[in-house]
């Protein structure tokens, strides 16, 4: 077995590992990267990818811990199925077949399970993909909090894309499919501990509608895909500018968020690029292809609210900005410790 | 979308849902078919099929929840990638990738993760499979159970062999890989709440080796290839009978059981052919091809103490019998309750 370089000092796992953000990332590569490839510098991405007598398949698995299990807008079964359909979806890859596993805490409800079941079967019918397989468990009352879903998914990649990070120049465009905020907050609210309301709903869907769109429209311009879930469009953004070498530049007042979102972010000191989307992605894409990837998306239904929301530049490399209309800019970081636990 | 005709009318999910016997599968069959094939009587094997560009690829995901983590010859990681290793290869499919997600609850020591994530690692080098992606969660303290695993699989189906219950006949071999219910009997003792010891180690391994030989020296005899997990020999078997509407007729002396799992098995009063075993198959071989089958699994290491241990017969349809040596046959039934919780 290779020697693995671990480069991760921090005792004890706490809940910030699983943010998405910056101790996520020291997790992801400090310990579990080196293990799975031994050193081999690896690009993370929402799926990986794996040839199959010449076909090249995208495979990705996720855990869904959210808590509460229903919220405003949809519950953990259509997020499970929607969150690993978005991941083969940011791979260009054509969804094929789904398997779910459930973690079930004992003296679960029967009804619960089975709201859940339905969701999960509903969602995957919507995107007219199989649920060919599944596992369950059942761990004592206590060891769980009702239901943790796991979903994997495989995908059939479009010939026609090559996604990464590797192929975004200074000049792409970055466009955004919609506003953002909306999942992370409304599950935020939805847990009643703060003594705040808000009309909202979470965002989660699947958006291979959009991206099979956007490849008949504008394959030859697609650079990169990603689904700004855990850690927000800040930190999707900022784990691009890294692995490019390149720099975001971010239109501030072009990100469309609600009011109700900038709102609830202004009460409790977040910022909306920070937030949890389950049902938005982020496209790079070359310059010559944007003006119709954009009119393509806002063609759609849902996808109106579609937006260019910056560009990529050479200079200032591996760094986030955001420029205000009055000139001002400010360094967008990545999310830090986890202001929003259990929000997928 | 499809109405589902649920049969299932427990109000709570219970331990024993999970046990791999009865309950589990009144549970699937009765509420989680249903939902996800509308109602398409669906034969549930250890891994799906999914066809992608001519190509016939096996699917697989399954949660590990396993107390303790650590236990005599294994561990969850290494159990984690052996049982979907051992999934795939039930279908005959040569392991091309796994992903592995955590659920870690919060406060987990690093030490614990790494030791898994190395568990992890070396299990999946051991069959040459990549671990190609991964997804990690973290849930407050209490929420879970240190350490709870996910992987999924993919693997490319022997366009040799074609395994189904339906091809099983009379006449047929069952021939079984090893010795049974070491793996159930260790984790019980593990736990350290019975008064009892026995020099006993988890049979946890990855048997696609073996099938892989199976398939080289008689793929045209394999009909049926099953690991008995959860439930055991006796649940796996009763599946067989009644998905293929025949009698396994077992032959009671010959069922390889080491004394220490005899001994506790007396001790509990549980029969040894509703332990779980995770590192063993059972498979059924027409009558030509069942020689060199046996042969083939006897000349490799670890394979030494595979035995034909009964046969397929057209009556008593749906029974799985045992018979003694004193002439005495006992109907073997499936897993009922769940005496061994949390066994993997």
């Amino acid at each position: 077995m290779k020697t693995a370089k671990v480069n991760f000092t921090d005792s004890y796992i706490e809940l910030a590992h699983g943010a998405g953000g910056k101790a996520s990332r020291r997790l992801i590569e400090g310990l579990l990267v080196p293990y799975m490839t031994g050193d081999k510098p690896a690009e993370l991405n929402d799926a990986a990818y794996v040839e199959a007598n010449g076909s090249r398949l995208a495979f990705t698995a996720d855990s869904f811990v959210v808590n509460p299990l229903v919220f405003p807008g949809g519950s953990i079964g259509e997020l499970a199925v929607n969150g690993t359909i978005n991941d083969l979806a940011m791979g260009g890859a054509k969804p094929l077949a789904l398997v779910t596993t459930l973690i079930i805490e004992a003296g679960l409800a029967t009804s619960e399970l089975e709201r859940e079941v339905a969701a999960i079967a509903k969602a995957a019918q919507r995107v007219g993909v199989p649920v060919v397989g599944g596992d369950t468990k059942v761990v004592e009352h206590g060891k769980a909090d009702g239901l943790y879903i796991t979903t994997a998914g495989i995908g059939l990649t479009d010939p026609r894309v090559s996604l990464s990070s590797r192929n975004v120049q200074p000049g792409d465009h970055v466009i955004l499919s919609g506003a953002i905020g909306d999942h992370g907050i409304t599950v935020l609210l939805a847990r009643g501990e703060l003594d705040l309301e808000a009309d909202l709903t979470s965002d989660t869907r699947a958006v291979w509608p959009f991206v099979s769109a956007l490849i008949e429209a504008a394959a030859p311009g697609l650079r990169w895909l990603r689904d700004p879930t855990r850690g927000g469009v800040a930190t999707a953004l900022n784990e691009l500018a890294r692995d490019a070498q390149v720099a975001v530049i971010l239109d501030e007042e072009a990100l469309p968020v609600r009011p109700a979102v900038r709102g609830a972010c202004e009460i409790l000191g977040l910022d909306p690029l920070h937030i949890a989307n389950e049902g938005q992605f982020l496209a790079v894409i070359s310059p010559e292809y944007a003006d119709i990837a954009l009119k393509t998306l806002r063609s759609m239904p849902g996808g109106e609210n579609a937006k260019r929301i910056g560009e990529i530049q050479a200079e200032p490399k591996k760094a986030v900005l955001a420029r205000s209309q009055y000139g001002g800019t400010r360094l967008i970081d990545m999310l830090i410790g986890d202001p929003l636990p259990r929000i997928c």
